[in-house]
């Protein structure tokens, strides 16, 4: 079985998994306050160029999701989110959990823009606001959930745009890294500090055991974080395991270049699919690929492969899903590809 | 100023006043376990033809609501509404506050149908079930929000659906007695107790001081309930004032001749504002209209009469409500219908 | 049966059912946005020299209670509250439903001194205050839940010691009109909007069908709370029914008339079991009375009486409770004497 | 500096990482749906002897924690703990966000009676029991935040009191391996399955790198844990490093060799102190030490060791906590007896 089914299939990248047997005997403090973590936050504050920001370390994206809502909104306000994102869709309801309202409004190849953002605050500005949630903070995600990415004027307007209307921009990064080398991307990583008010670099996704760095620009969210990841399980008690792995991966960029590999095999695979006629579900230029197969086909290539099915398209046609990663082989694409040249 | 804002606009009709007069010095047990409410409560069971059920009196409907949701789901199940639903537009949150999610679905003139109930529960049958919330229960009400009302048919098709998916179906019923009353309608209490595993019959927008009157039909849904109502601050100290007045109301179909008062009055002013050629935002055969105006009439129209803004149209023009009550007096609505005229 | 169960066996001071009467056919704007809500928050803001504070009706005291907490908390912080005080123990964990923690700690005849919120405090200054709740709000009520009453100089130490601590002072009146009306009582109105950060001031347990006026003094305290109001089906529809009762019984401070009524009829019960050699659970100058009685004693009064139980006090005795109300009649107080006599 | 200040300074036993080495580049699927913690679940039934037990690998103590309570109790119900249990302490009211009140009694010696559960569920019943919370789950945790530990007729009797009311048992077994090799132990893995609904062996204080194995036996509580997992950030995606880490800390009974490691080297330090007269402020036969010192001996220590302040004694005496875990080396805990020697 050959997996193309997520990003996280398999463990850390060497380098990382090296860093943790290395330091694997140091005695620390707990709960991230060690010199692993402190200098993470540290190489963290420097690539995004943020040096006054909050760096806090939380093992997964859902677990940092819920707690960036639990603890930035009041009991009246509101999350803005596309209908494909994450928080809307695949947490269980983890927002609605902490009692806040996940405002849906739809996304356009699973983007925001800043007109769906107006309308969602106009649509709470009816005289009623009493009556209603208030919309405070905006959910993006880049790399999005169908593997698209915002462009620099893109990211600006959504900025500027909740900037303008008093709305927090929050942007979940677990693919970050692969947007930032993604075709087409514009972006720098000093853009994200610069136009958000929190955002999270993932490592889950891009080759650490695990783990999500937050980093709060906004000194209004910054007041008792960790009380709030500690009252929601998120304080990791070996803290020092996350800060020795995003430590690994910043150096040298290694997060970018494991990304670019992950992208690279994406594009190659996508490239050869379109060759061959396959419709693809969404134009995605990072590690995701979305092809659209007879559910035949999709039987057919269960066989050898594990991916996940995405979504229904017609009675006879389902989109599925294959993601690449740091840790996928091009031998394994090229199996993949001249799979689907036999069905 | 002639208030067609809402039908809460005035006390009580005056024999529930009278009712409370009448008892006021009398001596009972409180938070509505006095014989008043006993006796209320038989006369609902009786009147809606289920001996079984669990009839619960709460303040308000909001209240009314989010309690069913606390005390009927587990943490990982949802509830679907409609776009136009209350409690997914109106409660500020109020359910997602107990830590569940409504989800959305497109409602057709307020009103939700088999389909969008099915398409909502194949959303959530992906494979990838326990990263999705469960949807456990369905929120209807009758009447709409716009006003519009469920036939029998289209109950007896939603009580199906949920049944065959194992749904839960909850009817707000705040204006159940409109719909009761209102032209085209075939469906009597007793279907209500049928078809829907747990209702509540309006009395705030009915002729009451305050109350909601809820029937728990599924015995599933029963245990603890009084609890979780005091959990939220729902238990009424002196709770005989809801057991008198729904008494009261119930006497002699009271509440359907009120309600009548408010629709008969309503389909007057519609009727009358459909002669002069003003659309209508909603088809509604109930005590609300929803008219269609310049905004310049609309801000003419505010100066003698006060009721709400509902939707902006296009540029210029706008849609707002009037609701009549078993308190509208016919000259209000003549003055009204004159008013318009005029603009 | 003759009822000293609670102080809301009744319904309303006839003065306050009349104000009800003669504007039940008035037209008004619902949600509390009315001219009798806004008279009503003008008197007390008279009455108590705060005339910059917020002031909400809600319907029910524990409603009060959670919607304080709710809005006045973030997520990390917690409650200081006596081990009788009813948000720790007769509200079905109502505080805790919000997601707060109450921390209970030992009161003295159901009082909290500053000691006991400086031990609370420093329990939590450990070093390891991550990893626990923040204490920030304190919760007393006067009278308390024993019928003993603050002084000023109680109140003073307990104001001046939250100042201190940065914690919010919340004072549950309830039945702070039988505190004001006690013997021993040097508080003045005034001093709970000088000493407490917010407070309500009951009119459930007071003569009004039903009402607690919630006083918010403190800035901090006040955004969105209406909007939490909502969020936890607190904002009653016709709202103006609280504004008419709180004018009402504010007239000529009607409400510390019927407090005095029903603290000279408890008074004269005690001194009465007094003089009859009967135990007191606990020494309350307020209406409401705790004798203990042999369990048979119990049973024997039960045949005419209706009170609550309140603590099994060894293998043969039992505490139970007398209430008085401002409708109570001295009659049947001389029957209670009468019956214990005989006993 | 040396560390003393718990059980999770360092990272994983050699062997624990030695298989998370050599797994590392397996693609598996994610969340806990791979071969190896199918193996570590098979492993953990037998060990337990529970064949028909759910096992959920979550990533800490208090996500556990809150996750099962959580997924366990209906709104209105509470749990019963020690006033030193971990939850009423130090998870920064993590139960109470999940909207249930910890209803905390008094321990002894950091450990629950049947007497304090009997008393705790008789004060819920007074008559008003729709007024207060329903306890429904009994927390203790086995070694206990005090470092001692469980007989089995302790236990036994827990259980048999917790069935006999209708109470759940759940037990925190952060510790549990330091409790079965504990001096004075009797209990064998069995027994907790067999008297326990539910519990959890922790791995984070026993040299994993993080993960805790819950453990739930009784069926009721089993139905979709795994969407309340995710809900609250509790599922990890590479969730195979819990079960390739428990695999092999379970393989040989590696886990109990590793606790008997700590114990040893605490209970030669507690021997230790004991013998140079300084008083202990808690018994413990586990791998916690709870030493009396003046606090300028505190602050002498500091300066070489790293260890928890636990409690005031008095003025100027303060208890602190000395940990031992399996990577403590015999010579720091002579250099810590050498160093108390020379104060």
């Amino acid at each position: 079985m050959i997996y193309f089914r997520n990003d996280y299939s398999e463990g850390a990248h060497p380098k990382v998994l090296q860093a943790l047997v290395e330091t694997n005997l140091v005695s620390t403090p707990g709960y991230g306050c060690d010199e692993y973590c402190a200098c993470a936050r540290e190489l963290l504050r420097e690539r995004f160029a943020c040096p006054n920001a909050d760096v806090h370390f939380l093992v997964g994206g859902t677990q940092t999701n819920l707690t960036a809502a639990a603890a930035f909104l009041r009991p009246w306000e509101a999350v803005i989110a596309a209908d494909t994102g994450h928080i809307a869709v695949h947490e269980t309801g983890a927002i609605e959990a902490t009692g806040h309202k996940v405002y849906v409004v739809p996304g356009v190849d699973g983007k925001l823009a800043p007109d769906a953002i107006r309308t969602a605050v106009r649509d709470h500005q009816t005289g009623t606001e009493e009556h209603m949630v208030l919309p405070r903070m905006v959910y993006v995600s880049d790399s999005t959930e169908l593997g698209t990415i915002y462009t620099r004027a893109e990211l600006q307007a959504l900025s500027d745009t909740c900037r303008e209307l008093g709305l927090y921009l929050y942007l979940d990064g677990a693919r970050m890294a692969m947007a930032l080398t993604a075709q087409g991307n514009d972006l720098v990583p000093e853009d994200f500090a610069q136009l958000c008010d929190a955002f999270y670099l993932g490592g889950t996704k891009n080759a650490l055991l695990f783990g999500e760095a937050l980093v709060i620009v906004n000194n209004a969210l910054k007041p008792h974080f960790r009380n709030v990841m500690k009252q929601h399980g998120g304080m990791l008690a070996k803290g020092r395991l996350l800060g020795v792995q995003f430590a690994a991966i910043l150096q040298d960029d290694l997060w970018l270049q494991t990304a670019r590999h992950a992208n690279e095999l994406a594009q190659r695979l996508a490239a050869a699919l379109t060759a061959m006629g396959v419709p693809l579900y969404a134009a995605s230029p990072t590690n995701q690929v979305f092809p659209i197969f007879t559910n035949a086909q999709v039987e057919a290539l269960r066989q050898n492969f594990s991916f996940e099915f995405i979504a229904r398209v017609d009675e006879n046609h389902s989109a599925i899903r294959f993601v690449t990663s740091w840790a996928t082989r091009p031998e394994d694409v090229d199996a993949l590809i001249c799979a689907v040249r036999s069905l």
